[in-house]
């Protein structure tokens, strides 16, 4: 298998340089890359240390390593340019069309991207946190009232990754109720449920999917039987489906998926 | 001040689009835009949808929205390229110049990039979210072997958002462990963190911010006190300073840079 080096460099955390260059990089699926973070690359010692680990690579492999760039100042910037490395510049490639396209010069400055502490969504977004884990797996219903959305499902279904998701990344206030033996064996939505019915979020997950996350828990028990996921699962989208709340299949989907179409949902039941 | 219209486009979550995206509008400040996300459009006719809504605000306004795409697929990344907007592609700007590089076709296949499920990756996160929950704020010790690292510091000096944001961006097994006022009258290190030295990370807050932030919670308290968030910052310090742990001062910083600092961190430490 082909291999190659590959650099993340950032001035800020460098999240945004991973998550494009590895989406990039999944499209080349038969060469083996060898991942290397460099966040936080603010000064021009920093930067030089970074082009020597690039240039003396090239020369042991007699192959340039990849960069993915988010530098924005342009003296950091130009020294990559000038290393031995391919460099995916992020930034400046397309701030020069959107300066032509806005007719603005960008402010060329770091720590406007997403690292900056931003007082209010900072806050918001630890606020979120900790009304996810007051309001995890039915702990607390007192504050229904504030929450953006209630995630309702069976036991780990994916709702408290989910919430918390939720939570990190956009600040929703996100709740989370699992639905017992008890609550299944009715027809009606549970009691404490019933004056949010349209904050409600189901999430189905198939038998075996179920089965499979239970037993890795707590392995041999009824829990985490096949005949009790299926009982629970199967009642669990009647309940969903009788009572008109939307919901999302989560057996095949990443929290990251489930966060955004949970979303998507909000935002046509509450534009 | 100047209004734009921006549209996120992807055939998946739209994450990294959004990232990027809104990286790149902080540059040009002046501006005020307007977002609007559009996840999963994995279908021509999904694309005439948010094609027909850039060409409607396009005559409306007699000014093009920008688009900032992920989109893989060529058929519906040509789509966009001829609508009205105009287009920042963050997939086929790089994946021609990279072929040639690597000398290799791209796959040009959907679902390749981080919204896919994939099995093992998603499993280690959820288990790393469970586990953050089972080791917040000193709960149990019992897996302290096992976590990858344990963050110390006094209440809302950041721990609990900070161990979940390791767990869910990195898969990362993060403990927290609060730092009482017992804990402080003490020189020496909590027993139940002495074997585990080489895990400790700390969290530092400046008093006033640490008042600013409890008092959010519990207005008027004892523990929202300048006085007794000064005492608590003060000692704590000096507690993480004496024993040589290494440490990070949390009170500018947001979750994601101090979860990346953390991450420097165990690189040096844990190479």
């Amino acid at each position: 298998m082909m291999k190659r080096t590959v650099f993340f460099v950032s001035d800020r955390t460098g999240i945004t340089a991973e998550g494009l260059g590895n989406s990039l990089l999944t499209q080349f699926e038969s060469i083996l890359f060898e991942r290397n973070s460099q966040p936080y690359i603010d000064t021009t010692e920093k930067m030089q240390e970074v082009i020597d680990q690039i240039n003396q690579i090239t020369e042991q492999h007699s192959l340039r390593p990849l960069v993915f760039s988010t530098l924005i100042d342009d003296e950091l910037s130009a020294m990559l340019h000038h290393s031995q490395a391919m460099v995916i510049d992020f930034m400046h490639t397309f701030i020069d069309p959107l300066e032509k396209e806005l007719n603005i010069k960008s402010s060329h400055s770091i720590g406007k991207t997403h690292g900056l502490v931003q007082d209010g969504q900072q806050k918001s977004k630890i606020d979120a946190i900790h009304f996810a884990l007051q309001h995890d797996d039915g702990a607390s219903f007192v504050q229904y009232d504030k929450a953006d959305v209630i995630l309702i499902g069976v036991s780990r279904s994916g709702k408290t990754p989910t919430c918390l998701y939720l939570a990190l990344q956009y600040g929703l206030l996100a709740a989370n109720y699992p639905l017992t033996e008890d609550d299944l064996d009715k027809t009606l939505l549970p009691q404490a449920l019933q004056p949010f019915r349209n904050k409600l979020v189901g999430l189905a997950m198939d038998a075996e999917r179920l089965q499979k996350i239970r037993t890795q828990r707590t392995p041999e028990s009824r829990y985490a039987s096949l005949h009790q996921c299926q009982l629970e699962a199967r009642k669990a989208l009647a309940m969903l489906q009788e009572q008109g709340i939307p919901y999302l299949d989560t057996t095949a989907t990443s929290i990251e998926e489930t966060a955004t179409k949970i979303r998507m949902l909000l935002r046509k039941t509450h534009p």
